[in-house]
């Protein structure tokens, strides 16, 4: 993604620096970008850390322990079966404690705004247009974070400490679950 | 739960008053009483749904179709196998179309504010008491909505057009898990 079009703002502040340095840095995935152009464009707002939807295989130590999870694999488009064997098998190979997560992930964006009534009108808007998950995070002294975010999930444990819990069939079905998820909530980013 | 914690307020409002009566109708469970209690007490504010917590069979017609969701089981407490296969054996017999899901959810409350500031504060102290999926959700002319919510969840497609998808020995994997989220859940709001 290119940097130029996070910075036509005319007042940036320090925490507005850092943020759009990151997404300078790190980019977005490309789904996101023509989104991301669009609002980073606009004077009063911008953008941090935002995902256009993704299936994500992860490994958590202990039940609830997110903080500690890693990634052992991560797509931000559809992904077939092989994709996800090769990866279960890299984690059985490496990764042999802890539980493994098959997850779908709705698109998320976080706005951080000036001006609450803005804050407000966006929040009205995302919901409306089917983001229902949407709310406001914080409302600091100067900045109001609005995070985006669509209800289309799956949060499926399939395996623990290098054993897997189910077999082909049942990953095949829930990896078609997966894709129809992850292909909705991308169209609904789009449309 | 008792009614007439919900009406110790000074001014109420018209939609104060049907969201209390709603509450006084249909109850609330058993684990959130004593919380609602002291949310109810105040003033300012009063809440609206909420949930302690629950692991439910969901029967959803199509991917994404959640509010033509149907409950096949719903538990606000820790539950065995038995029971879920008694009510995945209905639904068998009743719900063939669509998609079974087995899901853990977390706490969830919604607290109706007068006060911004009193919202904010709230919002914090809930995040930080680790509900970490709070915000809130609306910003009305009078009124400032909470949503406090916590991050145990899991949801997983277990059968289609009344065919199991999944094993006994899958099944009772990630009712352990189910069970493990519920009561991390539970724990946290009564902490």
């Amino acid at each position: 993604m290119e940097g130029k079009i996070f910075f036509t703002h005319h007042d940036i502040r320090d925490g507005e620096k850092r943020a759009l340095a990151r997404l300078h840095t790190h980019g977005a995935d490309d789904d996101m970008v023509e989104l991301l152009m669009l609002l980073n464009s606009h004077d009063n707002y911008y953008t941090t850390s935002s995902c256009s939807g993704r299936i994500v295989l992860l490994s958590i130590p202990c039940i609830g322990a997110k903080r500690a999870a890693e990634f052992v694999g991560k797509w931000h488009f559809e992904v077939d079966k092989a994709e996800i064997l090769a990866a279960i098998a890299e984690w059985r190979a490496r990764h042999r404690s802890g539980y493994l997560w098959l997850m779908a992930q709705s698109p998320v964006l976080h706005v951080s705004y000036a001006d609450i009534d803005c804050a407000r009108t966006l929040l009205t808007l995302a919901i409306t247009a089917g983001f229902k998950y949407s709310g406001i995070k914080s409302i600091t002294g100067e900045r109001v974070m609005v995070k985006i975010l669509s209800t289309e999930r799956m949060d499926v444990p399939i395996g623990r400490e290098g054993v897997m819990f189910c077999g082909e069939q049942y990953l095949e079905f829930i990896l078609t679950i997966a894709n129809s998820l992850l292909v909705r909530g991308k169209t609904k980013l789009l449309s």
